[in-house]
């Protein structure tokens, strides 16, 4: 039964597993010290146009954001960041477990605007109260929704005028890279964010983020940072090898392109079968709106998340194109919809 | 240039290798939820002969280490550790990190007695100093020394009377189990300690640890920690895949008895040619004494770690051999030396 | 210019003093394990009907709340809070700074209830999330409204459904006792609750807050974590000597007495000057609605915070009366109001 | 029974008690920014000789050193103390518990040498390992130990070469600087010391202690990371008001000078009846070495702390006088021991 799940449902691409099989008798140092990270660093550092940031190499997107997040900050220095933000969600208080807090902000399609950061720094004006540094965003967000590059540089204005670093999360960075509706590029982020990173993950490795770090004053001793908090690898390697697969070609963008065309097929096919989206999404995550017989009908033959019910007869569901769904995946499923 | 340096310098055993780009294309769940987690972890309650025991994979030592050692732990709970041990010495005060002091222990070999732990637990007596509770041993020793069974288990009775938590780092265990002088099993790890980890990084793995909890008030909601600590691998399957193949024949002993037995090649060549060893290992790893007129000659050919300086003439290196290394490079050092 | 800011504007009644000063030359042994804490202790639970709760003195608000919440917690586990909760918001982190996650719920009075409690509880289903454990509310709330019985009672019956402890922060607790619209007594907080605290800073003592733990679960090791987070007094005695004093008649629940009955005379000399509220109060803050123009008139005359703006033309503000507000100070409070 | 346990049995001076009294009644602010602590503060500037010093008052030794500690490092840095050190022993891993390393090193007489810091930062060498980046002194030492003018300036030539900052628990620094065999004076702590507190506990305060930041670099948000920990008061002034009773004349060099000098009297008295010292001390604390039945029977009239079993028939004890101990308790104490 084919799975619409997410994006890390599959093991890796073909490519990273002949990088890996092919360097697997060579011997190298540890702890992303050998060649394969320095030249995947430099491949990257190529891509954003930014010869001086520093990338590191991490084996997830927790502890990528935690290690970051908690060696970027004193400890009365708090994250903001959207109530739907992964680090406010989904990664168990990890953020917290390290001393920090998270204050939350509403928002409907999971972006912060500058206004919104204005305020919650307004209201944190003394020692009672925690100190706002760090602007927490994703890009796409968790609801599949952009920020485009004149929101990203307001943010980043904002951030400026309030002493605040904006840090991005990049798990699907691809996805947003190469969005029809985006209109950012790699370079913009090492513009724009004090730090952020590129999820390989979710976008063909078979595990791994490159977080690059653009402000010099957070540059110093991070690793230290990630040795304390478990995300300085032995075996480095392994995530320096698939990273400069990904970026010694167009490898990394063609893989997330192929996502969200897929995503953007099934989007158009299921609104061409009359039913409705959440919102229009043009990266690799579509909600669409089906009745509770459909859904149930559609769980016969394919495996997806349940994402929000709407009334007592509508939910919306996520469905999720990866790297390695076939366009045959994304026909059967409109086939199926189409005979319902 | 050969290296010596360590036992993570190459890229994971080709057995892995191919089982994981078989794998590739099979969509599964993720967070360590798959059928190849679930197979790895029955393989390994098997080998152990502890059906009821917990397996989590976990990417790295220091991660694993941390992850458990939080979560076993109430705030005001202390660890006690050898001077020498990993935790002490090389994670960057990563428990520490958590909140928890780690009370070293000095000890020549890096192995812990019961008398010294009782020691330590009866000068903490009072709620003006931690309460000591869990010990954390390696096995082997960061020295290369072996703890006995009996050694094991005269640690059990003492951390039974002084309601001690046993947690053992195994991040070469495999080089324990096959020692020629070491007398533990498998089994023997899952009836003596409240925890332990199986190291795969260091013996054939591309990286993972598989940490076993036996005592079951340790087990409730581990996930949990392991989310927030950023130690539960979205793809966990690339774990759960590399023990799978580790675990469903003899491949992990058979790696650890080939690195083991070439450093006694190694070893017993070094001491027909007339140096002595800091001690006699029956580990992987071996610690020879040469004068420095000696190592510097075969730091021409062979790359590996000066371990500590003796006297001014003398010194001792450490020289490891791994799951990779072979019959031919062990000689070739031997033939340099000879030469010198 | 007399201050309405708050109740802990002075020093200490003057009983309080005299006690200390007539106890300084006795010698006693440190950290609350002298003569005077234990007398305090036992004065308490009398008040409270619970002979075997385990009262500690602790030097202040957030200090208690730091201590307690800490200690009864695991690192994955986390609090429910109104977002006006005093930990949520003027804490500076405090609790974050140990690690767990606070999570708020909206409320416009400053109290949670059940069904808020129930669906953040159910939201929480996972092991990517947090594990809500503690509900922490405040009696009276910062809003100076108040719990009525049954409302904790309901609050109770919540928690012991959904495995959750409740911890009242009774900065104010004597107000709470000793309103006219308040029906909860002593003792009810030791059988509704996990733990309590009694305030002593806000009601005549010179600093101390009396913590008071229930469940039996929660009390062994306390003292390690009051003294691992700052909270163990080496001269535990002056607070347990101030303790002693408020407890050994009824001074506690007169001061609070006092200080409510002037609130409520404030409150119903401004109601019936024809001014608003911005709600009814029962305790001994109250927020009575002004507009600017006599805002600013009375600012030449008293001090008091601004609490909120309405619009451009009407502000919220704060009146405190505590137990040394004296009836004078009232009265020409509403004359000035009067000449207005 | 009269006590020489410690310097904190008794409940505090005469004129502390007399100016809490009489300030009683005065409204200030909270939260330390009342004139009494502002004017204590100045007071101190002036002692110290350092008018930009911060001043902070804080409710007890471990809240200080924990609150000043943490806010001084970042999370990989970690404290070096000698293995005598207080916080290292006796204050329940506080520091660790806000993530930070205590490396101990071991010293007979309780004071650290500049080589055996410079060992600890050479051997720190990488990011496997914590940087060291504080110092921790306590003066005198837990053994009542002096450091000298010389070799606290040596300490500090040794943290200047090493990126250190130097920070000196002053629980009793009074007894410091009244000692017969010291030459330091208060304002040689502002120029050696990145910071130090000033122990009012142990010096005729009821509680309090006053943090000293000299290094300007530390000064920022310190009030953020008070109020975090617990540490800012309420009632701020109650601090405030003993020491600018203490520091308003030579009342705090007073108490401490007579505390030393009844100390020395006892010691000289001790030696005289043909015993013999741990060693000689010119403090307020001693270390005499009984045999066990002298041990015995002076337990029937006095209480104080066993120190130290030296053999089957010698032990070491500890006698603390302080500010008020009597001549009278001191002869009485010299006579017992002479009828033995």
């Amino acid at each position: 039964m084919y799975s619409f799940r997410n994006d890390y449902s599959d093991g890796g691409h073909p490519a990273i597993l002949k990088a890996l099989t092919e360097t697997a008798n060579q011997q190298t140092d540890g702890y992303c010290e050998d060649r394969f990270c320095l030249e995947a660093a430099n491949l990257i550092r190529g891509y954003i146009n930014a010869q001086d940031a520093a990338v590191h190499f991490i084996a997830g997107g927790t502890l990528t954001n935690l290690t970051a997040i908690s060696a970027f900050l004193r400890p009365h220095e708090a994250v903001i960041s959207a109530e739907s933000g992964h680090i406010y969600v989904h990664e168990t208080g990890s953020v917290e477990a390290t001393g920090h807090k998270v204050f939350p902000i509403q928002s409907a399609n999971g972006k912060l605007r500058p206004e919104q950061i204005e305020t919650v720094v307004a209201e944190h004006h003394f020692e009672h109260m925690v100190k706002p540094r760090l602007v927490y965003i994703s890009q796409p967000t968790e609801m599949g929704t952009l920020y485009s590059k004149g929101e990203l540089s307001a943010l980043r204005t904002c951030c400026d005028n309030n002493n605040l670093l904006l840090f991005a999360d990049g798990a699907r960075l691809g996805s947003a890279l190469t969005s029809n509706s985006g209109d950012t590029e790699f370079s913009d982020y090492a513009v724009l964010c004090d730090a952020f990173y590129i999820g390989g993950t979710k976008n063909g490795a078979i595990f791994g983020e490159a977080l690059v770090i653009c402000n010099n004053e957070l540059k110093a001793d991070f690793r230290y940072h990630m040795k304390q908090k478990g995300a300085l690898a032995a075996k480095g390697r392994i995530l320096g090898i698939q990273f400069k697969r990904l970026f010694e070609d167009e490898l990394y963008l063609n893989l997330a392109a192929h996502a969200n065309m897929l995503a953007d097929r099934l989007q158009r096919g299921i609104l061409d079968s009359g039913f409705e989206m959440l919102f229009k999404s043009s990266t690799n995550q579509i909600f669409p709106i089906f009745p509770e017989s459909v859904i149930v009908e559609l769980e016969k033959y394919f495996q997806f998340y349940r994402w929000e019910k709407l009334d007592d007869e509508k939910s919306v569901i996520r469905l999720v194109c990866s790297w390695n769904t076939d366009k045959k995946d994304v026909d059967r499923f409109l086939d199926t919809l189409g005979k319902l």
